[in-house]
Order: C-alpha cells, then structure tokens, then sequence
C-alpha cells in the first residue's frame, strides 16, 4: 500500500476537515458514560453483570413484544408490497392508524395530516430541534432530562436553559423557574411524561398548568410521550395534547417501549394545533421539509403498523404493565433497606427511577460516577450516574429487567454499601 | 374547540416559527417535480399511468428481491434477538460482512471499523454532507446528478459548484472544469457510478484520474455506488476505493438497488482511507459524532444483513441483470424511433437514461417540462424533465420497469411526437 512519503509528496495538503460541533454536540451522551462504567468492570468476577444502567428490556424474556406485532411485520414484509420508498411524512394507512390510536385519548380527532412518522422518536427529536433553529433561540429543558435534546438542542445552536423537575413533588416541572428563565428568545419547553428518568406520571391539572405557561410565555410545547400508557400507578397516562387549544403542543412518539421494540425504529411526530398555529407559523412547511430531505423508517415496518396496532391484544399491555409494577414496587422496597440512597417518589410509569446518593453515608465515595465505577468493578451491577442527565449525586435505576436480576442488583448494591459504610 | 378569539386573547404572539433553510433546501427534488407531472395526469385516460419518471423498480413483479433476503430478515425478526437497540455505528456482524463483501472488489481488505451502517444510502449522503460543513467550504457536483447531495450540501450551509458530465464521451467526468472550478475552500467532489442519472459505467483509468486529480486539489472524492455492479455493457464496475492510496474515498451504498429494496433502508458509509488521512482530519470523529445523535437502520434489518449477502444466489443477481439488459436495449433502440429525443451512449448501468430533447422538431412545447407535463396530460406517461438533474431540455427515462409498460410508454411517447411534430 502506498503511504504518503513513497508517492514523493510528504507535503500533500488536504482541505477537507471534520465538523467539531458533531464531536461536541455528541460527547455528553448516556450511552458514552455508560460505555464509561462497563468499562470499569471486573472480568475477573464469576457474577453475570446485573444490567440496570440502560433502558432497553427488549432482550429479557419477560419483555419480549407481541407475537402479532412481529406476525404483523413478516406479513408485510412477504406481502412485498413494502420494498420500495414511503412518502416521506410516511405511508397514508401508517399516518391514519397513528391519528385513530392517539385520538382515543384526546377530546379531539387528530387527522393523518397531524402525523409524521419518523426513524424513532430520536428521529422526531432531531426533526422538532432542526425545525425549531434560528439565531439566539433558547430553549427550555427539564433537570435530570434525557441527553438527546441537548445534544441535537447545541447542534442546532439552540441556547440551553434548564429548569427543574421537583423531586419533593412527584418531579413536577418547576413552572416558576420556567417563567423567570424565559425570554422573547424563547421557543419552547420540553416535558417527558411518563417521566424519563424519574418514573412519574403528570397529573392532568399539572399538565394544564405547563399548557397555561407556555400560552403565557408565547412557547410551543414539546411533550416526549415515548413512555405512553406505560403507567401503573394512581395516576393514569394523559397526552398534553389534551391542553393544545391553550398552546400548540408537538407530540413525540415511538413503538418502541409500548412494544418493546426499540430497534424497529418506527416512530412519530404530531402536530396537536387545534388553532393552526403551528401552520401559520411555518412549523408544519418546516416538518415537512425536513423530511423531503432525510431518511424515513423502513416501509414495511410502517406497512404492518395499522396491523401491529389494531391485532395487539390487551393481554400483552397489560402484562407489560404487571411486570414493571411489580419490579418498580421490588425495586422502591429493596432500595429503602440500602441507607446511602433515597427514592423520592414511589416510580410510577415508565423504565427508570432516580434515587439521591448521601455521600456523608460513604467513604472514600467522590461523588455518583465514583459510586457507579466502584459499583460495577466491584459487584458487576451498572447504573447510570445521575450526571449523564445533569443532576449530580443521583443515580438512574431501570426496573425494566427480569425480576430475579433486580434483586440480585439490589442485593449486590446493599453489600457495596456495607462495605463501603462510614464507621460511626 | 377553543379559538384564539374566545380565549380572549386576539393578540396572543407565539415566539417560534419554522426554519426557512429547510423548506428552501428541500424546494428542488426528484419528488418535487415528478408530483408536478404526476398532478397534471389526465384522470379521464383509461390506459395505465406508465412510470418511467422514478427509480424505484421493486413494485414490478419481474424486480422482486430475492426470497434469500426476505427469508433472512424474517429469521432475524423472529429470533428476538435485535428488536434492541443497535451500536450507533452498526452491529458488528453487519460491519463486517459489509467490509467482506465489499473487499472482494478491492486490492485491500476493509476492517469492520472502515464500515458505517446507515438508513439507507439517503442518510449516508446526510453524513458526509454534514460532516464536511465548514464555514465558505465549497463542494464540486456533477451535472446532471442527484439532487439529494444539492438539498444537504445547501442544508449544511456549503457552496455548490457543478463540473458537467460529458454525454459524448460516455458521460465522463470533465476534469479539467473540476480543476478551473476549486480552490482552497474546495473540500471534495462527489461522482455516482453506474451513473445516476446517465446510465454510464466508468473505466478503471477514469477513475484514476479523478483520484489524481483529487490528489492534485487536496480535496475528498465522494463516490456514490449504491448501483454497484448493476452493470450490463462492457465496462464492469470497478470501486473508486481501488485509487484510496492516491486520495481518501468515501464510498456510499446501499443493499437498495442491488437487492431491489429501497424501502428496506440499509446502506452504509465506507471510509477507504490506507494512509489514515480521514482520521487525521477529523472526519473519521465526526462521523462517529454523528451517528451518536442521529437514527439507526432498524436493528433487524442489520442482523439480517450477513445472512442476506451470503444467501442470495448468484441467479438473482444474474436475472436482475438480464433484465436490465433487455429493457435498457428496449429502451435504446425505441428512443431511437422518435425523432425529437436522442441518447448520446447505450446505457450499461444503473435503472435510467439521459435524453437530449430538441425543440426544433416540436411545435408548441416550450421546454422539457412544458413536454413532460403534456406527455403525462396526453399520453398518460410519466418522464422526468432534466431541469430537476441541473440540465435543461434533457430527460431521464427509467427503464427499470416491466418490458412491456417499457415498450408501451415508448410508443406513446413516439405517438405523441408524431402529434407535436413541427409542419416542415
């Protein structure tokens, strides 16, 4: 193979470069400080690792989707009526199956127009964030928040203001701190209900509140609903869409936890606006522009979607949700008898808790990455430290794993605690 | 349903608004202009609309993929075993039997790492075109050529400049207007080969020249070959990968046009790059950083790929073959029976053909769109005027379809200048 210096040319000078906003943009990522803690593990530890850093159940028996959703996929595939390019909003039967599903939980009918699918929910977070750019914008993120919003937020040089969730009140938004955060710069607000990373489910009357702000503050609504009907507590699932005659409110959405199937990559966008307000504003124009000019979710996964929603039992649902009640109450009642962490709330919808790390219970514990590094070279068990989502000396527990590895988990981080417990 | 007026609140000011670089980027496209004809369709034919305007032959039962490739996406959906999440660069399995198949045609092997999996050939085009953003950077684009690069080398902010491709010598690249064309600011050029929209393959030593002449500029050679071996005259497709030691190729692909399944949405971005210049530069992070916040092919989909690109027979590929030969040969020899509409060189490659339209046999038809919208009014018949290429007054006629839609659409095509004919 030739090198440079045996084509007699050392100094040959290339003009192209890489794109270090990409590097920046992606560096803070969950799954670069999960890659982080994995590598800190023993290999020397007989123990299978006890995996409870990352949100995907998929692989774990226990989750394993519908058989008619995958029946639903192979038909379309063998139909071969799906192997070539989609519109780009996505196929019509597709957009349509969407609409009826999400109206079901609305005091309006959303119309095929109103859906746009996308690669994922990733897909829509990048489509909102890319339509949503223009100088000197700002947009409002929750704390702890999921890093994909800030990472495509500072690739769209979209300006990043946090506010609060509150963990003393069932991780509400903090809408003061919304308020005095917010400028005519100010685009939108992103909520995540069911909540990631905290486990909670909004209450209708909070949901109002956020809808009444951003009405106040002139911002559009970005409701992450990724989690959708994934609840088993006293609160029941309610779209923010319901308050979008108050302010225009764009839904995001995936199969991807309610089937359990995030590698299928099918996921959606929608425009709840009552008012048309995110046509006239050149929201709707921008979507689709963006989606002549990117790719789509594969056509025959969009081909079986009106099957896999309409041929899905209630019995699968609600097995789902049998299963993350039952490892979210495991999970609420083994980390009571662990003192170094605390659980503010009782988890109530969706993969995940956040549990607050008390350091003064340690010793030689610098802080949540320590804890976590420590963790899996010790005890083979990854959990995410809360500063992935920027919240510092809190740590992301997901439930969503096969109960038996969560009490192992469990029982794994009491031990590490006791032998890392200050002497009194 | 709530209307501003009865909120009480006329004057209510939204601060967002759309993002006017995407609407613009995304103005000129294939899909664009092909709506524009399709919507001029004269709904009281009762003949069958003949598509020969877009490349997508996988509805025809004559281009159906290969029951291997079915047979193996279906195996992998069933096996659970990729309904997770995917590496954001690719699974493995899939980088490597992508580095293996493609090294069969090149005087090195790949590595798994040179292998970047994507959603389709689409997002392939989205990367380097994203990664390769600079401020006053310039990109070289052939002439005709595909206007997805245009849309997202706009959409990243990069100049276009065009060299012509020379329909009369088998649509080469003409070198010497990519050498007048650059500068410092020049980061690469990019060629389509079998051609998109040309139909020519390019000999091995034209391929050297433009990596000399790469060399010589110190710019990047982009080479889109997501028709590879979709070839059937004389000259046999050869990787501008071959010519990596004298510039770095990123070569793009896809399984979409060779397997018959653009809607299966698997391609890749392939650094060819022996002397590590991608990675000194930068580029080799950046796609990485890219990818780490952007979507993925459809984790089954990937877990397919090894068992597609080992299964499928050499049968199919030798029918599809055979097929493109009939119908690009159909399509050479009925072009030639109308007079106003002549092709510079046979086809022997890829799914089209470029024709010269003159004007001067015709009464009444202003330009190539003007004669597309009448052909599709009056003949039922679907053609792709060259302005939506770059080229004016040229045609993109797709051969890709059934043989006798083919001959059918000729003849109306033939019939309908017959009409138009100018009076001598």
């Amino acid at each position: 193979m030739e090198t440079e210096m045996e084509n007699g040319n050392v100094s040959q000078k290339w003009c192209f470069k890489g794109n270090e906003l990409l590097v920046k943009s992606s560096a803070v990522s969950v799954r670069g400080v999960l890659n982080m803690v994995v590598g800190n593990l023993n290999p020397d530890d007989p123990r299978t690792v006890i995996p409870l850093g990352h949100g995907d159940p998929s692989p774990f028996p226990s989750f394993r989707t519908a058989a008619e959703a995958e029946n639903s996929v192979s038909e379309a595939l063998y139909s071969a009526k799906f192997n070539g390019y989609a519109s780009t909003v996505g196929i019509l039967p597709a957009r349509k199956a969407v609409a009826e599903h999400l109206s079901c939980d609305l005091p309006y009918k959303l119309s095929p127009d109103d859906v746009y699918l996308t690669s994922g929910c990733a897909q829509a977070i990048e489509v909102i964030l890319t339509v949503l750019a223009r100088p000197n914008a700002n947009i409002l993120l929750p704390k702890p928040g999921f890093p994909h919003y800030e990472a495509r937020a500072l690739f769209s040089n979209i300006q990043i203001r946090y506010f609060d969730l509150l963990p003393e009140h069932d991780w509400e938004v903090d809408l003061d701190a919304v308020e005095a955060l917010s400028d005519e710069n100010t685009i939108a607000m992103v909520i995540i209900n069911p909540g990631n990373p905290c486990g909670n489910v909004y209450k209708v009357e909070h949901l109002k509140r956020v809808a009444e702000t951003a009405r106040k503050l002139g911002i559009l609504v970005i409701s992450d609903e990724v989690y959708y009907h994934l609840t088993f507590g006293s609160n029941p699932f309610v779209p923010m869409g319901v308050f979008a005659s108050i302010a225009p409110v764009i839904t995001l959405g995936s199969i991807s936890k309610r089937w359990m199937v995030p590698g299928w990559r099918l996921g959606w966008l929608v425009t709840n606006d009552p008012n048309n307000i995110l046509k006239k504003q050149g929201i709707v124009d921008s979507i689709i522009g963006f989606l002549n000019i990117s790719t789509d979710p594969a056509t025959f996964v969009q081909g079986a979607l009106s099957q896999i929603i309409e041929k899905t039992k209630a019995d699968f649902f609600a097995k789902i949700k049998d299963m993350l009640r039952e490892t979210a109450e495991l999970c609420y009642s083994k980390v009571k008898e662990i003192p170094c962490i605390t659980c503010p709330s009782r988890p109530e919808g969706g993969l995940f808790v956040m549990v607050r790390l008390n350091l003064s219970l340690l010793e030689n514990i610098e802080d949540d990455v320590d804890f976590c590094l420590k963790l899996a070279k010790e005890e083979s068990v990854i959990v995410l430290p809360g500063v992935a989502l920027g919240v510092k000396n809190w740590l992301r527990i997901t439930f969503a794993v096969e109960p038996s590895s969560l009490v192992d988990g469990l029982h794994r981080m009491k031990a590490f605690y006791e032998r890392h417990a200050k002497k009194q």
